[in-house]
C-alpha cells in the first residue's frame, strides 16, 4: 500500500475494525446511563399515568353535576396524593382532591379550587367543567407495550426520567468498544522523570487515552514500550486479550529502530505511506484476532491519524454525532504537497472563516492544542490564495 | 412574588446562587481531566521542542557543505531517536539521523534520506538544503513561560497531550458545582417496590442528577422525604453540609401537604407563583448558608424549572456552552395562556422548523423524553398558527 489514498486506507480500516465494532450490550443502572446509547427500543412495561389522576388542587365532581354553575354540593372527603383507594363519588356529591390525587370512581372532572368557594361542609362550584377537564387518564401518556425510549438514543436525563417513572432502573445500551493503547519509543518518558538529552515527555498515551473516552470508548489498556521486540510482543498479547481494538503510536517508518514494524511485519501487517501529511507512514494488522492500527509516533501524527481514521468510527459505534465538516473561507495564502492531503491546524472565526494556526509540522504539540479544527486541503491542491474556501473537520 | 415573571424569577436565582457559583479551583490528575475547563492559564514550563530535532530520517549537514549538490560527504555516525549526546559535526560531513532525534551542534540543515545515495562509509546528497530545513529548533513550538493552554478552556484530548508533552501530569481546574437534590411526596415510590393505588415511580431524583450531571456539575447528595418535616429538616441539614447548592421538588404548592413551603417558609423562604406552564409554584430559600431552589414535584415541571432557572447557570459556571435558542417554524397550531410563559414540547424538523410533541401536561414524562426542545411561547401569546415563528430551547 505504497502511498495509498487517505481514502482507502481509511476505507481499509473501517473494514478491518468493522467486526469488532458490532455493538455488544450491557445493562446499566439509570445512573450510569447518562451519556449512553440504547441498545434497543424500551417498552413501557406500564401505562403512564399508572392511574387515572387530577391535574389540579380543587374538587372531583361529575360534570354533569356542575353544570348548571354556580351550584353547590356536599364535600365528601379529601383525597391527597400517595396511597389512597377512594370510595366511588355519590351522584350530587363531591370531593376535595390534591394534584396526582387517585380520580375516585363516578368523578370524571376536577374543578380548580380558585373556581370554588367552600363554607363548612360545602363548596360552591362557580364555573360548569365539562367531563374530562383537568383530569390525567390513565395511559394517556404512554401505554403498556408502547416504544418509551427508541433504540440507538443518546440518553439524556428526560429519557432516564421518562425509564424511572416506568418503574425501570436499568437499561440495556451499547457497550463501550475497549481499546488497547501501546505506545512505542525510547525517546519518551513520562512526567516525573527528568528527560535526558534527546528525550521528550510522552503525549501519546494521554492524547489517545483521552480521545478514545471522547469518542464513548473506552481505554482498558495502556503500555509503553521502548524498542524491544519481546516487550512489544508481551503488550500486543495483553492488549489483545482485553480489548476490541489496538491502536499503537511510533514504530512504524522507514528508520532502524521500528518495534511496530519489526514485531508486526512477519505476522502479515500492512505497512506502508498514506499519501497525508502528517501522517505518512501507517500500518495495520490482526494480533490474536484482534484489529491493530499503527499510527506515526511524532505527536501531531499521532492525534490526527487517530481523528482521521479511527475516531469517526468509534464515534459513529458509540452512538456519537460525526465530527462537523463545513466549508470556509480561508484567511491567509496557504501552499500544500500536490499528492497528499493535508490537515493543517485551523481556528475558527465567525462568519465562515478559518484562520491557520501554528505551523504544518507534526511537532507541533501546543500549536494543535490551540487550534478548534483541522483544515483538509486536498491532495489535487497546491496553492491556496486567502478567502478561498477549504473544508474544516471540527476537533 | 405572586406571579412573577419568569425572567424576575431567574433573575432573583442567578442572583442568589452567585456565590455559590464562583468557582472553586482543584487539582486533577491529566487523565481525569477530560471535559474539565481550566481555572487558570497554563504556562509552558519548558521549550517545546525540548532540544533541537530532526524532522526527517535522513542526513544531518552544514548547509555550506552541500550548496554546490551533488556532494559526497563522509558518514561520521548516525543518531537515533531517543537518549543521545552527540558530538559536534565536523566541517565537511554528515551523521545519520532518525526523526526526532538531537541535531549535532555544527549541523544546520537536515537531508531527507530520499535525496541521498550511500555507498559505504559516505554519502552522496543529490540536492542542495538551505540552513533550517527539516530542523526543528528548540522552543519553535511554545516558549517556557508563554501560554501553552489558555483559562476557561474545556479540555479535549489534544489540550492534555500538549500539558503532557510539557511534562505536567496534573492541571487546575474548576472544581465541579456540588449539588444535593431532595425530592418529597408520599406518592413517590423508587423502582422495585410495588406502587400501591395512587403511588407513582419516582423519576425526579434520576432525571435531577442526570440533569446536574449534564450541567458539569455533580450531585453529592440526593435524598427522598415523604411529608415529614422533621425529616425534611434532617435532609436539610445533611445536603447543606454537603452541597454548595440544594434543589428540592415538590411540597411547594397551595395543597395541604407541603412539607417544602411548611419547612422553609418560616425560616424565609420567598414561596409563590411564576407565571409560566408548566411549573408555576415555585420557591427559594437560604438554608445554613446554603441557597436552595423548590422546584414544583410533577415530573415535567422539575425538569423543565431545573432547565430554565438552574442548568443555564451550571453549565455556565462549568465553562459548558448554553443551550442552543433557535426561532423556527412552528408546524401545527398552538394555543397557549396569556400572561403565562409556555414552555411546550418540540422536536426539530430541518429546515428550520419545529413539531410540537404530546400535550402541555406537566405529567408527561414521556411526552418530554419524545421531545429534542422546549417551544417557548411568549406571554403576551395566546394563539399561534402553523408557519409561524416561535423559540426554541435546545435540550
Amino acid at each position: 500500500m505504497s502511498h495509498a489514498s487517505v481514502d482507502d486506507h481509511a476505507a481499509h480500516i473501517a473494514e478491518l475494525l468493522a467486526p469488532a465494532l458490532i455493538p455488544r450490550t450491557e445493562i446499566v443502572a439509570l445512573d450510569d446511563a447518562l451519556g449512553r446509547v440504547t441498545a434497543d427500543t424500551v417498552h413501557s412495561p406500564v401505562d403512564l399515568p399508572l392511574f387515572r389522576n387530577s391535574q389540579m388542587d380543587g374538587f372531583a365532581v361529575r360534570a354533569a353535576d356542575v353544570s348548571a354553575a354556580p351550584v353547590t354540593l356536599p364535600i365528601a372527603g379529601e383525597i391527597a396524593a400517595g396511597p389512597a383507594e377512594p370510595a366511588p363519588l355519590e351522584v350530587g356529591s363531591s370531593v376535595r382532591i390534591m394534584t396526582g390525587a387517585v380520580v375516585p370512581q363516578g368523578a370524571d372532572a376536577i374543578v380548580p379550587v380558585e373556581d370554588t368557594t367552600v363554607d363548612g361542609d360545602s363548596v360552591t362550584i362557580l364555573r360548569a367543567r365539562s367531563a374530562g377537564q383537568f383530569v390525567r387518564d390513565r395511559g394517556s401518556d404512554v401505554r403498556e407495550g408502547d416504544e418509551l425510549v427508541p433504540a440507538k438514543v443518546l440518553l439524556a436525563s428526560r429519557h432516564l426520567a421518562a425509564l424511572a417513572a416506568a418503574g425501570l432502573n436499568s437499561v440495556l445500551v451499547r457497550a463501550r468498544v475497549r481499546v488497547a493503547i501501546i505506545t512505542t519509543g525510547t525517546e519518551l518518558v513520562t512526567s516525573g522523570t527528568m528527560p535526558k538529552p534527546g528525550q521528550i515527555f510522552d503525549s501519546n498515551s494521554v492524547a489517545l487515552a483521552a480521545a478514545v473516552r471522547a469518542c464513548g470508548a473506552v481505554d482498558v489498556y495502556r503500555v509503553h514500550v521502548g524498542d524491544n521486540p519481546a516487550a512489544m510482543l508481551a503488550a500486543l498479547s495483553g492488549a489483545a486479550a482485553a480489548a476490541d481494538l489496538i491502536v499503537t503510536s511510533g514504530g512504524i517508518s522507514m528508520g532502524n529502530y521500528e518495534v511496530v514494524r519489526e514485531v508486526l511485519e512477519p505476522l502479515g501487517a500492512r505497512v506502508g505511506h498514506i499519501a497525508m501529511q502528517p501522517g505518512g507512514p501507517q500500518a495495520t494488522a490482526m494480533f490474536n484476532g484482534v484489529p491493530v492500527v499503527c499510527f506515526p509516533g511524532n505527536p501531531v501524527s499521532t492525534q490526527i491519524s487517530f481523528e482521521v481514521f479511527v475516531a469517526t468510527l468509534l464515534r459513529a459505534a458509540s452512538g456519537l454525532p460525526a465530527a462537523v465538516l463545513e466549508s470556509r473561507e480561508v484567511t491567509s495564502d496557504v501552499t500544500s504537497v500536490a499528492g497528499k492531503r493535508q490537515f493543517l491546524r485551523g481556528r475558527r472565526v465567525e462568519p465562515g472563516r478559518v484562520d491557520v494556526v501554528s505551523g504544518p509540522g507534526s511537532h507541533l504539540v501546543a500549536g494543535l492544542a490551540a487550534s478548534d479544527c483541522l483544515i483538509v486541503i486536498g491532495e489535487e491542491l497546491s496553492e491556496l490564495k486567502a478567502g478561498d474556501t477549504v473544508e474544516t473537520w471540527a476537533l
